[in-house]
């Protein structure tokens, strides 16, 4: 009967929200755009084929919002797309998340507050134009303070971080290893764990990688080059009473960290940066002593209990990123147009570059 | 408080049943028994050195019996000790489970009980005396209608087979997969399913497994060596709505069952006969679709919530083995005395034979 009520109520608010209230537009749209698109998968991303299409401006229908797309991200998990043929054809889309204005509405009471703000949003986002849910995972309206540009890489990499803090707490941990620490994310990692009063564990390879993490105040660092690095893993582990590991590694790798967890710890693998599958798992480390694998993906944890409270938890996300942008804002964004973002994410991961972060700019930065 | 209650009345019916009664014993005990144990670990079994050793016969405490023991059962599980130094040296007595006669306890109310009876049992049972607890993972007091030496096999298989169908009900599972399904576990879970009606597709590689599970009426048999076995299980994963396996092979096969599951499975693994590390397990399975890998072990199952609920829990499944040892007790066993059994079991895994067991009889049986 509860359930029944909320639902009435749920269901008569949204209609009432969608009510048509004339479309309105803040600036003149121009009827064609560009977007970038994939026109051939491949699984080495160097050989596939990206390239700019010229299509229809899409037109938002009551409800949505039509947004003039000014940065996006390329995000690690973004160039997965370009790998696997796509299950609707070609052309692709492409693009996860991003940031710009919002120009237009096909009307409706909701969506008709977002004209003419600036917001961060989720979907195609490589594209002059992008049409969203006003209702849905975003639009998030930006506070005044921050930059449009600077607020594209809202979506994938805050929430995967306060998540993965809320994830770690669900098993009642109160401290956990992190791999690959010094990525953009593991930065971000770093400091909101400090902020949340988390003890975080970074492992990372390189000692340059080390040094970057200290001087954002990090307490635990482990260099996987130390040939002793298992026996100071260990130490911490034991000091901190850590049983969760947090990896986005993947191949052997996570083998080594469930054999180093105590029984009944938890490997969550989020990524893959080494491109393999999990190998060398001692299925005895999970028989006999409970050792758990799960994957970890940002949108299943927010929506884990439903619709209504995974949209009730990414607005509660979405406050934590707008209240701590001096945390979840990226740094050192390298600015690329849709046109060169192909060629310069590959140097860019070429280059085993630490940090920095690529945004695509579909108004022709330089393009 | 209401743990405290429970703490302090369960301490005092403790205290109460250990409480000192007069020693008893049915028959004599010689003062020297024989028993088998591991000299020497090796990864290859059959280099492993088991031999039989002559000891004092060890004395019941109070709370305690000694049970002159008639049968043990070589389970697959059993020849893991063999391989691996034990962490308390050597010598190591081996055997997990049996039954015998209870002839004689240190004294105890609840223990006393006992005196006299047939039971199956928990600990090293190797040996022509096994000095067990009399309140813990049995003994179980055998029906009159079961043979003691039949009964050997009581806890690893048939505990394990419960469990397993408790745990796949415990995520909302009607139907599962299980691997090496003409196993004597498997035969038993066959048997056991068809009256929980639980809808089982049993995965065996050759043909006279799949005729040997036919005789048993089972219903859905998947012959791995087919070479169209991954579409017809997928065919019976969509009908019967499966989205667990229950693996004891691991290796690369676990990574294969995992790709077939549906978003959201689980595998679980509770054996490693491919003698095989989990491999070629694609992330993107876990994290994109949800997929869960963990281990099962039957102890650890039963204790999961606790000791007191587990006794219960070990109570309530003895309780089914004994009320349905049509399908509990094990079949086809081929008798050996401890000396001769090391050589016996190598060569029946060398046969790579079907179902059939080996039992040990302490009491020199042909020995």
């Amino acid at each position: 009967m509860e359930t029944l009520t909320a639902v009435l109520v749920g269901g008569g608010c949204f209609a009432w929200l969608q009510r048509r209230r004339k479309p309105k537009s803040v600036e003149e749209v121009p009827p064609k755009m560009q977007r970038l698109v994939l026109r051939e998968a491949n699984k080495d991303i160097t050989l596939a084929k990206l390239e700019i299409e010229e299509v229809d401006t899409p037109q938002p229908k009551p409800g949505q919002l039509l947004i003039k797309v000014l940065a996006a991200p390329v995000n690690p998990s973004d160039d997965g797309a370009w790998k696997t043929p796509p299950s609707h054809g070609y052309p692709l889309p492409l693009g996860n998340e991003g940031s710009g204005l919002v120009v237009a509405t096909g009307g409706g009471v909701w969506a008709s507050q977002f004209v003419g703000k600036k917001v961060a949003f989720t979907g195609k986002s490589y594209a002059q134009y992008a049409v969203v849910d006003a209702f849905g995972m975003g639009p998030w309206s930006l506070p005044s303070s921050i930059k449009v540009e600077d607020a594209c890489a809202y979506f994938v990499n805050p929430f995967t971080v306060i998540s993965i803090v809320e994830a770690v707490r669900s098993k009642k941990g109160k401290a956990f290893i992190h791999t690959a620490a010094a990525s953009q994310l593991g930065q971000m990692m770093v400091k909101y764990c400090q902020k949340e009063g988390m003890a975080l564990v970074n492992l990372v390879r390189r000692q340059e990688q080390v040094e970057l993490l200290q001087k954002l105040g990090a307490k635990y660092i482990v260099n996987t080059s130390d040939p002793e690095w298992k026996s100071a893993l260990g130490k911490m582990m034991m000091e901190l009473q850590i049983s969760q590991v947090v990896d986005c590694i993947a191949g052997d790798f996570t083998a080594e960290l469930i054999e180093l967890l105590p029984p009944g710890g938890t490997a969550w693998v989020y990524g893959r940066l080494s491109g393999k599958d999990l190998s060398s798992i001692n299925p005895i480390q999970l028989i006999y002593f409970g050792k758990k694998l799960e994957g970890f993906l940002v949108s299943s944890w927010i929506f884990k209990d439903g619709v209504v409270r995974g949209l009730l938890r990414a607005r509660k996300q979405a406050a934590i990123v707008a209240k701590n942008f001096d945390i979840f804002g990226s740094q050192g964004f390298k600015d690329v147009s849709m046109k060169d973002m192909h060629q310069a994410y590959c140097s860019h991961l070429a280059s085993g570059a630490t940090g920095g972060k690529l945004r695509v700019r579909p108004w022709s930065f330089k393009g």
